[in-house]
């Protein structure tokens, strides 16, 4: 095997460095969402605002861009395709880099921390003419960074999809479009099989709302992330305001989870999809020295990423094996059992019916909250859709596809704190995670027979030997397209998902 | 009021820059003690190597010496006093790291690491010679690097006295020996005095080891935080192997501790300590431009900040009124009262008896584990003893002071971490905590009355705001030394600790 030349091992030195300050700005984050005082914001701004400009600077400098180049000139016809493939991507992000303008990018800043303060006042009022102006300007700013984009991205990308990029990497609008109607067509009916069933059989608000202290929820928490290989000498669990999982160091992971009043199972079912994230995060590859840490040795996309997640809350946690092993526990840690029978207890895990709220949404309609952002980000972005037209379009096209309508803009076009902060291209990563997840478990299932029989044996295990043989060690070799072709031998479609909800809601509906 | 000038502010913004990477570094210190996962210590030392090299570079340059020259340059005679004094205090510094040669940091660096890993194993197998060649290095380099600071130091200032600036600056060992000979003279004759009083009446081994739930400890230390003034808007408390406070910005404290098993007093004593450590750092003076980010705004001295935590921890928390009132608390909580009465659990709070270990050592006799390291290390820096004659010497002088010797080097010269460190100068400032708390102490009393009044009538906060207004302000306007004579109108001496120490051991010998 031929040695790396020189310029590879000072770039590989550079990166290296590169991911140290990242992870010091990922350690401060946790620090602030877990442990920090409230007073400590201020100051801790400031830290990150120093971070994210050194990180800036390391990644668009003269000396990076040179040792990027002197690292291409260096490859000859024995550099292996890894090697190949980690320039490629570092090439793809410094130009992404250095082709943003700087007076742009503090622009963005401005009307991003704008845009934040004015949506908190508009949804608290629930009145979008507040946020309106604030949107259009994002919207102008960043249609403005997609057109400066334009040169480094292959021909012929429409603004959206330019923005969409470091999300998504290679997505398409068009192809989103190919893989997001079948789910406007497949779900309405699947809904309105739930709609007309009985009420206690729709697992809807007559289900009990078993009441789980705290601390049992906690002691549940960490008894399932016990019994899914959880390490504490490379783990660590905190509390915050808002679930989420993050990457430390290479053998530094951490999550959180919250619990919430009335919810007697949203940290549960939180703790599953952050060790999901997680998982993937430990997976990654970084064994010989292609990887960690070079873009190989990277997640591949947030649709691939939310897989992993969705998996483990969706196809492990909420499945009905799971289910049955858990109702026991759940029960016998309670002191009773307020759901009258394990499959009272799954329903209450798969509760299926419309909401207006994104975040609170089930496993059946979430998809069809990401196909309303998805359209109309794509009419804000680059079809003219006037900002002052977005709540009437937003609450038109949510009676079309779940049959509500918002009362108030406040639960409608201004629940999601994404666009108030200039995001736009981000909302399909959601829906591709479903996606993507039912696809591998299809896969999954062909190899090592049902996951309902597996959970029901607590072989968990063994799922999570698959991930880590087939999907993991992947990384950036591919992108998330590319990964579920290669692992699935088929392209990404919607029918897995669509067929597992069917089966899914068949079994809900029926008599125990 | 003259406005600072371009180049003043130019230093401004580099210092600023400069601690907000060190808080940085400090807020990596605190997860990794609190909350990080054993394997991450790998990474996590890359990330603090970083940010050091990253300090040393702000702290050497020829960018900063260049700021600092400017600045100077620009004093002129309306420059005000503390101006004058901030720029004198970097220039000090600045000469201090700009003579460190890189190559004598480097061979320290890993002697001191070699140093730690011997001496944990010299520890573990009670065998000096394993560790005597590293000290005897970590010696060597450090005379070299005294040496080569002697230079920039004021004139005759001896080796030992070099290393121990950067604790307690302006420190000589003249001045040390005249305030500890006191303390070798004064302290032995009243532990004869405990030592002849009956068992019961010593509170030793005899006094009840109330077992006091983890739980309840914790509670128990939160409620004593709450009574002085924690503020969890900007204070944050969590558990780590050894107590510790530290600041993460100038609106971000952080204080832990820890429940040591068969110790039913550590966690609350060691809370009541680092909340003074805290208490002083949320003092210290950032009111106006010349203090944070300057120097003027830092902790004056390693022997200032121990008076402020031994202030809380023994005058505060260990004096007989703070005792009577939470016995009642401690008794209420645990259901019972295994110390039957107040005078008792006062007792427990204030052990008298001569031991080994300088870490578990109470009021009475700390002071002379410190005299017996300050005098030992003195011996091997400047006087010529050899590295091999340590134990023994170690042996003799602890029978001398303290009437016991250790029958295992574990429990003699290898029991501390600070000379496998290479750490020399660093113990007096322990014992000078104590001189300036009781001399200080003495001072608030003139004023304010008994402590023990005002902590009988629970008003601890009265005690609290004559430190903030006569101490923590000063900041590094003076040195320790200065501080307590302008403070307290008389030289720092051992007599008010003697005084208090002697009055202390009459009450506790008092049948109640």
């Amino acid at each position: 095997m031929p040695q790396p030349g020189q310029a590879l091992v000072r770039l590989r030195e550079h990166l290296h460095q590169t991911r140290l300050l990242g992870s010091i700005s990922s350690a401060l984050y946790y620090d602030q969402n877990t442990v920090m005082p409230p007073a400590g914001a201020d100051w801790r701004g400031k830290q990150l605002s120093l971070l994210a400009s050194q990180l800036h600077e390391r990644q668009s400098s003269e000396t990076y861009t040179g040792l990027v180049a002197a690292a291409e000139a260096e490859l000859d016809h024995s550099a292996p395709a890894s090697t190949r493939r980690n320039l490629q991507l570092l090439r793809q992000e410094l130009e992404r880099q250095r082709s943003l303008d700087p007076q742009l990018v503090a622009r963005l800043a401005v009307a991003q921390s704008r845009g934040n303060a004015v949506w908190q006042e508009a949804r608290r009022s629930n009145d979008f003419a507040v946020f309106a102006p604030a949107l259009e300007e994002l919207l102008q700013l960043r249609r403005e960074q997609a057109a400066q984009l334009a040169p480094i991205e292959p021909a012929g990308r429409s603004p959206w999809e330019i923005l969409a990029q470091p999300f998504e990497p290679d997505v398409s609008k068009d192809r989103l479009q190919e893989l997001f109607t079948p789910l406007s067509e497949g779900i309405p009916p699947l809904l309105e099989r739930v709609r007309a069933s009985p009420p206690a059989a729709a697992a809807g608000p007559s289900a009990p709302a078993a009441a789980i202290p705290e601390e049992l929820q906690e002691t549940l928490c960490a008894e399932l992330l016990d019994s899914w290989g959880y390490d504490p000498s490379r783990c660590q669990r905190s509390r915050s305001a808002h679930p989420f999982s993050c990457t430390l160091g290479p053998a530094d992971y951490r999550i959180t989870s919250r619990v919430v009043p009335d919810q007697p199972f949203s940290a549960f079912l939180a703790t599953a999809h952050e060790w999901g994230h997680s998982l993937y995060e430990q997976g990654l590859p970084r064994g010989d020295d292609h990887y960690f840490p070079w873009p190989l040795g990277e997640a591949t996309s947030m649709g691939v990423h939310e897989s992993q997640s969705l998996f483990w809350e969706c196809r492990v946690a909420r499945s009905q094996a799971f289910a049955s092993r858990w109702h026991t526990r759940f029960s016998g840690a309670l002191g009773s059992d307020p759901w009258g029978g394990s499959h009272s207890f799954w329903r209450g895990l798969n509760p299926m019916r419309p909401g207006l709220i994104r975040v609170e949404a089930d496993e059946l309609t979430y998809g069809l909250h990401i196909v309303l952002r998805f359209e109309l980000e794509l009419a804000l972005v680059e079809q003219g859709l006037p900002v002052s037209e977005l709540p009437e379009q937003w609450n038109r096209r949510m009676g079309e596809l779940l049959g509500i309508r918002p009362q108030r803009d406040a639960e409608g076009c201004l629940q999601d704190i994404h666009w108030a902060e200039g995001l736009f291209g981000y909302f399909p990563s959601y829906a591709l995670g479903h996606l993507i997840s039912a696809q591998l478990a299809e896969s999954m299932e062909r190899q090592l027979g049902p996951i309902e029989t597996a959970v029901g044996a607590g072989e968990e295990s063994r799922l999570q030997r698959w991930l880590a043989e087939n999907v993991w060690p992947l990384g950036r070799s591919v992108n998330g397209e590319e990964l579920v072709a290669q692992v699935t031998g088929a392209p990404l479609s919607a029918s897995p998902f669509l067929r597992y909800l069917s089966g899914k809601v068949d079994r809900l509906l029926e008599t125990p």
